[in-house]
């Protein structure tokens, strides 16, 4: 028998959206640090001795430990036997795994939950967001578990993709933004409509700059949602009451749906700024618009990427269109079990009294304190440097400093083919070992330069890093200056 | 400030792909046993006292345990300080335990992972798979780690699917089928080309029959994919190594890419069956077709469901899609960790002279033989009733069995705008308790009716279920054709 016949699949004839789809959080230059990493271990003589992988928001590859009180109840909730009779296991983690396991199918973590989530983790939930919220209410109904945050912001978009005779959904999204909606926007064929964020105004969202990307979009798509990124990512910043206010009152007067993400939203650190939820601001200006608002236990003192826990929580949408919502995530069975426990512990932290609270509050104190602390050094260093000007950070765990690229630089990019702001990044990687993302990745005002680095790299790398950083920015100024 | 103008999202303008598709296995029938389960416990008097939920293949839900092994490993994952010191747990737990997160990202499972997975685990993955198929090579950079095996899927369909010219892309579905498919296909507006299983030949696949299935789209679509469950699901069937030979040399005449849902490959009951990979079978022909191959840690004689496990591996695909594919999955970062770790521990289980292989292999073989005489049982049970008749339950976790509804009773169905086999199977829900699907769910020969029963009670509870079932079944037959 013969070999075969050409492959089915090639490049030109599978989904042209995927083929065009970028996610430069995951892309080449990560890649290329992933291979410098490889060849470091290999024994390689490069200039550096460790690659610093400020690329991506993940706590723990960055040397954050998990919260012991999470760790003991997934642990416990995985082999109970073993767990429920040592007696060195605080009480309440025990209590904890008991209700946990009480509302698993065959009391196990390995049987599927309800697609949207076990009901007591949702009803968790629901508290939470009424208490965070000054007792705004919250219907446990209206809230899905997801495998972190980015499965509701996929599912959500695929159900409102509804071309119409040829024009595409419409999709807000500030500039620059988190790679998952400029994806799954390209994945699905729909219509970006970008808007700028205001750099000038620490990242603030300008409602005249909402109005006018609206405009400019008119005819092209039907646009039906305005994405907000409050904390932000890639920029650190952490909206004011007023300006979510102005911005509740453009969706309402443009008919628009508002996705909310608030995965940041334990991480504020700029002296007098604060979270506050679409939803609370929403209720207290009496407005009813339909708001999808994400969390994630990836992010906040928890880190915890690898077990891909999150929430979506659907305010006021019509229920008939929940009802296809709540179907159509079903065909995926549901999200992970340990994802979910993971969720009911950060909603449902121990109170004061119980046995668990004091070591989770030192351990959750020193997390968040130790993170305030990268936040100021970056912002300070970074702006300590010519040609380099970042916004405070705020909140979230970015920077998103602006670069002053020399013109004999751009030029130089130009002759490799490359943007100039991968050009630097690149360098950065090649000659120091520090990863991070260009600016491009995450999209800026035309002819302006930026990179998104992290402030996780624990305190002493962090140091190294920021030293390392300065040396590759002055000799990189120098060496195109002249 | 008023309320709000009218929602954004309506039935009539959101996307109806979505809102057509269906999901029998968690669909109304599953629903009305949810309500049952509540409605008992708040303390109503029904002709029944328990519900007893055969509709869907979650082996903890109905009360099997998780492998100790597996269940240690994952547990001391999440909280290794603790673990690692106890003296009690197996010494090869503990070097698992170390070669997991010493692959993890700052030696925690909760970094994200690679997109694709934890190298060292796809490594152990492809050597699983080739001691399986007797040492055909497989490639380690060809397996993708996802969120059980309908991750895979339906990242695989939106990677192929690319209309041209309105022209959709053509899926060959086997009816009856496992709905992830029909859904997935549904969602993304391809064409479904349902090929029918032979019933008569213990569901075989009839190469005339796709043919005819093959002849009828053309035109209609451009087929690209020839789906096949085996082990079958809903058919309990288990394909010869002959039959898998033919449906080979089927799609390499008709330039199809296979993908072979295989999730079953550890549930093999009847005597002198035997599993057999489509990659195999392909090895030994000397065939080079582009094949998708699905596995799961939900089934098998683990059956963590939701612990959410999975993998792919892609043999023979283009470099180029290959990587496209790669890039298309790292915008939802990764499947979950633990997930992976128990895919680990299932593709390298303890072996002979290890602390933990004894109770490992007892577990296994107790659950395995447990399984195959409820199997046994199933098919003894139903073919012993008038009107009923299934083909062996010869693999998986299922029963399809054939049953004959009086006139009388379709015409009561038609009466209250229901399918006979949703009728037939929603009366045995409301007088027993037990809920299986209806066959309408998973497709059958119009004019046939079925439903698909899982193997999965206990085995008191699986008695106590074939005793109330023909009760029912009796008391139906006498009530409709009298």
């Amino acid at each position: 028998m013969s070999e075969n016949s050409k492959p089915v699949l090639s490049l030109s004839n599978i989904n042209e959206n995927i083929v065009k789809m970028e996610y430069a959080v995951r892309g080449p230059i990560p890649a290329r640090a992933v291979e410098l990493i490889r060849e470091l271990k290999a024994g390689a003589q490069l200039p550096f001795t460790e690659v610093i992988r400020a690329n991506i928001g993940d706590c723990h590859m960055m040397g954050e430990k998990g919260i012991t009180f999470i760790r003991q109840v997934l642990s416990a909730c995985l082999h109970p036997e073993a767990a429920l009779n040592d007696p060195s296991l605080p009480e309440d983690v025990k209590e904890r795994v008991r209700t946990l396991l009480g509302a698993c199918g065959g009391g196990s973590v390995g049987s599927y939950s309800d697609s949207a989530g076990i009901e007591i983790i949702r009803r968790h939930v629901a508290e939470y967001i009424s208490e965070r919220d000054g007792g705004v209410p919250s219907d446990w109904q209206n809230v899905v578990l997801t495998s972190g945050a980015s499965e509701g912001v996929k599912a959500l978009f695929a159900l409102l993709n509804s071309p119409t005779d040829g024009i595409p959904t419409g999709i807000m999204v500030p500039i620059p933004q988190y790679p998952l909606y400029s994806a799954t926007i390209s994945e699905l064929g729909m219509h970006q409509i970008s808007y700028y964020l205001d750099e000038e105004n620490e990242w603030a969202l300008d409602i005249n700059e909402l109005d006018r990307a609206l405009r400019e979009a008119e005819g092209t798509c039907k646009p039906k949602v305005l994405v907000v990124i409050n904390p932000g990512n890639p920029t650190g910043s952490v909206l004011t009451k007023e300006n979510i206010a102005q911005i509740i009152k453009f969706a309402r007067a443009n008919n628009l749906l508002i996705v909310a993400d608030e995965v940041y939203q334990h991480n504020i650190w700029k002296e007098g700024a604060a979270f506050f939820s679409f939803k609370q601001v929403m209720a207290e200006l009496g407005v009813k618009l339909e708001l999808a608002s994400l969390m994630s236990a990836s992010k906040g003192y928890m880190g915890e990427c690898g077990i891909r826990g999150g929430y979506m929580e659907m305010e006021h949408f019509d229920p008939a269109v929940k009802a296809v919502f709540f179907k159509q995530i079903s065909a995926r069975l549901c999200s992970p079990v340990i994802g979910q426990c993971a969720i009911d512990c950060i909603v449902r932290p121990p109170r004061e009294g119980d046995p668990s609270y004091e070591l989770f509050q030192k351990e959750k104190t020193a997390v968040l304190a130790s993170l305030k602390g990268r936040a100021q050094l970056t912002t300070s260093t970074l702006n300590s440097l010519e040609g380099v000007r970042t916004n405070p950070v705020a909140g979230a765990m970015y920077s998103f400093p602006r670069i002053s690229i020399p013109e004999a630089a751009v030029r130089a990019a130009e002759a490799v083919g490359q943007k100039p702001d991968f050009f630097y990044v690149k360098a950065l990687l090649e000659e120091t070992g520090i990863c991070v993302v260009p600016g491009s990745g995450f999209g800026q005002i035309p002819g302006t330069w930026h990179f998104r680095t992290t402030i996780l790299p624990q305190p002493d790398t962090f140091a190294r890093m920021m030293d390392r950083f300065k040396a590759f920015h002055l000799g990189f100024l120098q060496k195109y200056q002249s």
